[in-house]
């Protein structure tokens, strides 16, 4: 809910933030307006989260700005709720083979799991491309040789918030993040494939005021 | 800005949306308050976009819902705040050269163009894994083989809305947007680049809240 602020209120703020904590009558008398005047105006700042306000203290800037309070709710939003299917392939696999499945499962990122179901590495589109276009028969190369590897690996886990995963995606100029959780063992399973696309869809929905 | 509604305004809604138009005195009347009483809470709510009111008529829903009031910022955004610069190469290059030129400009797709500058073709990562695999040298595919060809593009317009390009990236499932403009002659010249990454970007800027 996006609400105008009046010259009034941007006034009241202003003394508030200066000055606070104030009193309503001190605000008042300072624009010569009547405490009965102002009430609307008060209760609207407080509602809103701009103001705070403690018996016989008077009210206090809270620090929140306008788009500040507006972001909470999309900052709230966790991986786990816009997240994808993993696709993996295991790093016995031939780049080849990688290739065929990336274009079959149509996925711009593979993530690598040994025969315990660890995850030791991640492909991306780039990767392929790279090894491709080299001299050597795609058919003979594991994909282990090519692949970005452990410990080196960018991940995230379900309760992330999806901000957070989205600034990794940005930070290390990725296209997706593994979703994981820790294994009995040491190491990571792969439980969701977070990727930019999950973060566009995101960003239309909350547009369209679809998500939850 | 945000604000949470108390029961009595959520109530005050109810009755708006219900028998609106409706005076305050009949508001006031049907929850057994004095006029004075509803007053701060028929000012939030007008304030705040839910309801309005016109003279000798009365208060009346608006028919927008908090969300919906929330997120018509996002909606107002444009692509040109947010857009990247074009990596183009000419339709005579090799599949070869298109590959280098990705991996030097570190993109993901390339806008292909002829002599005149013109917008001709697109090509993705995804394009030129293909024609990597195949049995073909690379040096000797010219791009315009393989590409994606007018007038089967998908475009966007410096002055679109960031969601409407944003919606055409999943609904096509791409991973960018050349933004262009009509040239003199019939066909569009390339001004920018409209990728997941810059939406991405968008989504982590508007809750750290840094965005215009």
């Amino acid at each position: 809910m996006t609400i105008e602020l009046s010259e009034r209120q941007e006034h009241i703020l202003t003394i508030v933030k200066e000055e606070g904590p104030i009193t309503g009558e001190q605000i008042a008398d300072k624009l010569s307006l009547t405490r009965a005047t102002l009430r609307p105006d008060l209760a609207i700042l407080t509602m809103a989260g701009f103001l705070d306000a403690r018996p016989r203290v008077g009210y206090y800037f809270t620090g929140k700005t306008g788009s500040q309070l507006l972001t909470e709710k999309i900052k709230q939003l966790k991986v786990k709720d816009h997240q994808s299917l993993p696709v993996v392939v295991k790093e016995s696999s031939s780049v080849y083979d990688a290739i065929c499945s990336m274009f079959l499962e149509d996925v711009g990122t593979l993530f690598v799991v040994d025969s315990h179901g660890k995850l030791v590495g991640i492909l991306s589109r780039k990767d392929l491309l790279r090894a491709s276009i080299g001299k050597q028969e795609l058919e003979s190369i594991p994909v282990s040789i090519i692949m970005t590897r452990a410990p080196n690996l960018t991940v995230c886990e379900k309760d992330d918030y999806i901000i957070e995963a989205a600034s990794k995606l940005i930070e290390f100029q990725i296209d997706a993040l593994p979703v994981v959780k820790s294994k009995d063992s040491a190491g990571f399973e792969v439980v969701g494939r977070l990727t930019k696309t999950n973060i566009t869809k995101l960003l239309v929905e909350i547009a369209n005021d679809e998500h939850e």
